[in-house]
C-alpha cells in the first residue's frame, strides 16, 4: 500500500498512475542523443554519473524539511530517495545502476521498512541496484574510461550545479564535466508523451482547484484562506502534496506585486470590496508541476476599469496562442503580447501617442515588466531557456528560443499598475508624455492582471493544457454567479 | 493590511495578536542573565551579534522554499526577514539594533513595497534599524570591546551552529563564541508568559484540527487525506501556514513507524478495516509550534487488543502528568512511563516474569524505543535538553534535566509492535523468555499507540495545554460516534 509498485508511482483513488518507464525512456533519449551527436568523442565504457539530493536538517536543529529530489536526478531515475548516486552507461542499452544508501538498522524503527535492492530494481526499472559504497568498485570493474558529470549554470538563478562528490572519484577516473550539461538540459526541454501526461495531470488538478477557489472567494476572506483552499483541494482530491512554488494569492493592490506570497508578504491581506484577485498557483505530482494564474474580481463582477485591463491581457493571451507553433520565436511572442497590451491601453486612453513610439520608449515594460513565459516541467522555471538557437537575454525573458514540438511553456501576459515603475516613467519627460494622467488615476489602485496558461507546442500549433478554465469576462462572471 | 502593525504580529479574524514586546522581554531576560552571572567577565561596550537565516534557492534552480527564520534570531528579534543581523548591547537597557538588507529597486516590482527603517523600528520595537552595510561602522563607533556570538552543538541533531559571517568582523573585533550559547539556550528553555500564550494558541489550533480529523476519518480514506484535512484546518481557521514538522499520519501497521510521513513514506496508505491511526501533527504560529499525537481506531471502536495497548499508554501518560512538578527528574518520568507500560503488558499476558527483571533486561525499549518527551518551543525538539543539571544521555531521551516552572515539554509515552525490534528480542534467549508468543501474536499487526501532550510546568505541578482532546477510551469512542 505504498506509493510505489513495480514500475509505477501511484497515490490511489483517482490519482494518476505514472509508469516509471517514463524515466527509462528519458535515459534512452539522453544516451541516444549523446551517442549520435558526439560519437567520435565518447569512448567505450563511458558512464554518466548523477548525484541525488541529500537529506538536510534546518540550521542546527534536527528539523528535516520535506525532501525534494534534485531534478536532473529525478528526470533520469524517477526516484525520490535522498543520498543516492545514479549511473547510466553510454551504451546502446543505456544500462542503468541506482546506488542507494545502506541504511542503519534503527531506520526501520524511525523511518520505515528497509527494502531490498531487488525491491528498488523492480520499482524503478533499472538494470541493477547497488549500495553507494559499491559504486566505485562497479566503475573500476567496468574499466570506466570517462565519467560524465553535470557542470553548468542555471539561467534563471545564475547558480552553478554542484557536481557529484565522492571520495576518490576524480583521482581514480577521467571526469568530463562539459559535455553532459547542455545535452541533458536539452532533453528536459522536449517533453515525451509520458511526461506530458504527468504535466497534464498537474494542470488538471490545478485547474480544478482554481475553479474551487473562484467559487469560495468572497469579500472579507483573507488571501491565505484562498491559498489554504487550493492546497487542500489539490492534496485531498488529487494527491498533490506539494506545489511547484509558493502560492501567490494577491488581492487588491497586492495583485501588482509579481511574486507576492513569500514569507515577507504571506498572503495576509483581507480581500476588500472591489478587490481584484490575482492567484498564481500550481500543483506538483511525481515532481512535475503546473503553473497557472487566474485573475478575477472578488465579487465576480468586473468594474469598467477591471474590464479594460483584463481584456487587454486576454487579447494578448489569445493572440499569442493563435500564433504559437513550431518555428516561432518566443521573443516575437513576447513582443506580440506587449503590442496587444499597449494597443488596448491606447484605446482606453490611459496612454496617448503612436504605438511604435510607445514600444520604442519601452512603455511596455512599465505595465508588463516580466517575460511572457518560461518552460515548465520538473522545475517551475524549467531548464534550457538559453540553449541552441537562443538569442541574448531580452525583456526579462526566461527563454529566447524558437518553439519546437514537445516544448511545454507558460504564456502569462500581464498588465500591472506598479507604483514605483509608474512614478519612474512619469518623472522622465521622455516617457511621461505618453501618459494621460486623468485616465491613469482611475486605474492606479486596481493592482494587476495576469493570465497564465500551460501550453504544449504540437507539430501543427499548440495545445492549451489549462483550457478548461473560465477565461473570458463573460465566462468568469457566469462561473462566479453559480 | 499586513501581518505586522506597530508592535504586533496578527493574521486577522480570530487569530492570535502577538505582542512583539515578547521579544524585547526575551532580550532583556538574556542580557540580565548574562550580566548577573558573568559581570566580572563582560566588559563595557560589549555586544551580542546574531545573524538571521539567509534566503536560499533549491539546488541550482531559482525555486525559493518558503523562508523559515533561524530560531535563536527569531527568539531575540521576532522578525522573519532573511539576510539580517541583530545586535543587542550588554547594557542595562539591552539596546537593540536590527540590521536589514538594503533592497534593490526591483524588489518593489517582484516582492512588495520596500519599507523604511522607521517602519521596521516601529514594528519590532528595537532601538534602532540600520542597513547591514552600516553594521560594522556602528560597532566601531561604539568602541565595541567584545562581540559575543553563538557557537555550540545542538544535542538533537549533533549539528554545530554557524557563527555570524561578515567580512572583517573577526579581524576588527574581539569575538567571544563560548559565553553566549549556553546562556541563550537556557533562556529559551524557560518560557515567558507571553511565549506560553503563543504556544497555547498553537496547541489550541492543533487540538481543534486533530478533533476535526477524528471526525473525518473513515476506513478507505488515504492517510494523506487526513494530513490535508489537518493542514487546511489550521491554516484556514487559525492562520497557521506551517506545521512544526512533517505530519505523521500513520494508519494500520504504519503506526509502528515512529517518524512515518516523510518523503519516502508519504502517508500514502489506505486506512484499512480495523486500522489503527497514530496521527502526530502540530501547527506553527509566529514560529512557535505544538507537537501532539492522537491515537485511535479508524472505526471509532477499540478492539480488545487495541484497548489493552491504548490503556497501557494512557496509564503511563496519566501517571507522568500526576507526578510532573518542579524538582522532578525527567529521567525518572521516563522510567515511570516505561514501568506503567511494562506492567500493563505483563497484566495482559504479553510479557511474563518479574517487572524488575523486565526493566533490568531493557524490555521497555523494545516496546517504547523513544524518549518520553522533549522541550517544545520555537523548535519542535527545542533546545537546552542537556544544559545545567542534566545527566548523561539515557534511553534516547532528548533531555535528562530536572523540571523547572516555565518549561514546556511534551509527554509522549508510546507502545509499538515493531517487527525488527521484536525479532531481535525474540532471537536472544536472555530476552526471549519474557515473551508469551501466543499472546504476542495477537498484537503483532496492530501497529502502535502514542499519546502526546504539550505540558507547561507550573510552580506547583503542571498544566496540560492539550487537555481538551478526548483521551480516555470512553471519550474517544463517544467523540467519534458523533
Ligand atoms: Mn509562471
Ligand atoms: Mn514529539
Amino acid at each position: 500500500d505504498s506509493q510505489y509498485s513495480p514500475g509505477y508511482y501511484w497515490l490511489g483513488n483517482n490519482t494518476l498512475k505514472v509508469p516509471l518507464v517514463l524515466h527509462k525512456e528519458n535515459r534512452q533519449r539522453l544516451v541516444s542523443q549523446i551517442l549520435s551527436k558526439h560519437k567520435d568523442q565518447v569512448k567505450e565504457n563511458s558512464f554518466i554519473l548523477l548525484e541525488s539530493g541529500k537529506s538536510t536538517m534546518q540550521y542546527d536543529t534536527d528539523h528535516e524539511p520535506l525532501f525534494k529530489q534534485e531534478r536532473y536526478f529525478f528526470w533520469t531515475f524517477g526516484s525520490d530517495i535522498p543520498d543516492c548516486f545514479g549511473i547510466v552507461g553510454l551504451d546502446e542499452q543505456a544500462t542503468s545502476i541506482l546506488c542507494i544508501p545502506k541504511l542503519p538498522a534503527e531506520y526501520a524503527t524511525w523511518m520505515g521498512e528497509i527494502r531490498s535492492k531487488e525491491y528498488y530494481k523492480s520499482i524503478f526499472l533499472v538494470d541493477q541496484v547497488l549500495y553507494v559504497d559499491e559504486m566505485m568498485d562497479y566503475l573500476k570493474s567496468k574499466n570506466a574510461s570517462t565519467i560524465y558529470t553535470i557542470l553548468g549554470t542555471n539561467t534563471d538563478s545564475g547558480s552553478t550545479f554542484v557536481e557529484p562528490q565522492y571520495p576518490g572519484l576524480r583521482e581514480t577516473f577521467n571526469v568530463n564535466n562539459t559535455l553532459l550539461f547542455p545535452e541533458i538540459a536539452e532533453c528536459r526541454v522536449i517533453k515525451s508523451p509520458k511526461e506530458v501526461e504527468v504535466i497534464r495531470y498537474c494542470v488538471d488538478a490545478s485547474v480544478s482547484a482554481h475553479k474551487h477557489v473562484m467559487r469560495k472567494v468572497k469579500v472579507g476572506l483573507k488571501e491565505y484562506q484562498c491559498e489554504s483552499e487550493f492546497l487542500h483541494h489539490v492534496y485531498n482530491e488529487w494527491g498533490c502534496r506539494n506545489v511547484g512554488y509558493t502560492c501567490i494569492c494577491a488581492a487588491n493592490k497586492n495583485s501588482a506585486v509579481l511574486h507576492y506570497g513569500h514569507a515577507g508578504e504571506p498572503n495576509s491581506a483581507t480581500i476588500s470590496e472591489n478587490g481584484f484577485c490575482l492567484f498564481d498557483m500550481g500543483a506538483e505530482y511525481h515532481s512535475y508541476t503546473a503553473d497557472i494564474t487566474c485573475s478575477f474580481p472578488a465579487t465576480g463582477k468586473f468594474s469598467p476599469e477591471q474590464r479594460v485591463v483584463y481584456q487587454a491581457v486576454l487579447d494578448a493571451s489569445v493572440a499569442v496562442m493563435e500564433a504559437m507553433r513550431p518555428g516561432v520565436s518566443w521573443v516575437d511572442m513576447h513582443k506580440l503580447a506587449e503590442r496587444c497590451i499597449l494597443a488596448a491601453l491606447l484605446k482606453a486612453g490611459i496612454l496617448v501617442g503612436d504605438l511604435q513610439d510607445l514600444i520604442a520608449n519601452k512603455i511596455g515594460s512599465v505595465f508588463f515588466p516580466h517575460g511572457l513565459g518560461h518552460f515548465l516541467g520538473l522545475d517551475t522555471h524549467d531548464v534550457g531557456g538559453y540553449l541552441g538557437d537562443c538569442q541574448p537575454k531580452v525583456h526579462s525573458l526566461r527563454t529566447t528560443r524558437t518553439l519546437k514540438a514537445g516544448m511545454v511553456i507558460t504564456s502569462e501576459p500581464g498588465c500591472y499598475f506598479i507604483n514605483h515603475l509608474l512614478t519612474q516613467a512619469l518623472s522622465n519627460p521622455e516617457t511621461a508624455k505618453f501618459f494621460n494622467l486623468t485616465e491613469l488615476d482611475k486605474y492606479r489602485n486596481i493592482g494587476g492582471v495576469r493570465i497564465e496558461d500551460d501550453i504544449l507546442v504540437t507539430e501543427t500549433g499548440c495545445d492549451n493544457l489549462s483550457k478548461n478554465l473560465p477565461r473570458t469576462i463573460d465566462e468568469i462572471e457566469a462561473f462566479m454567479l453559480k
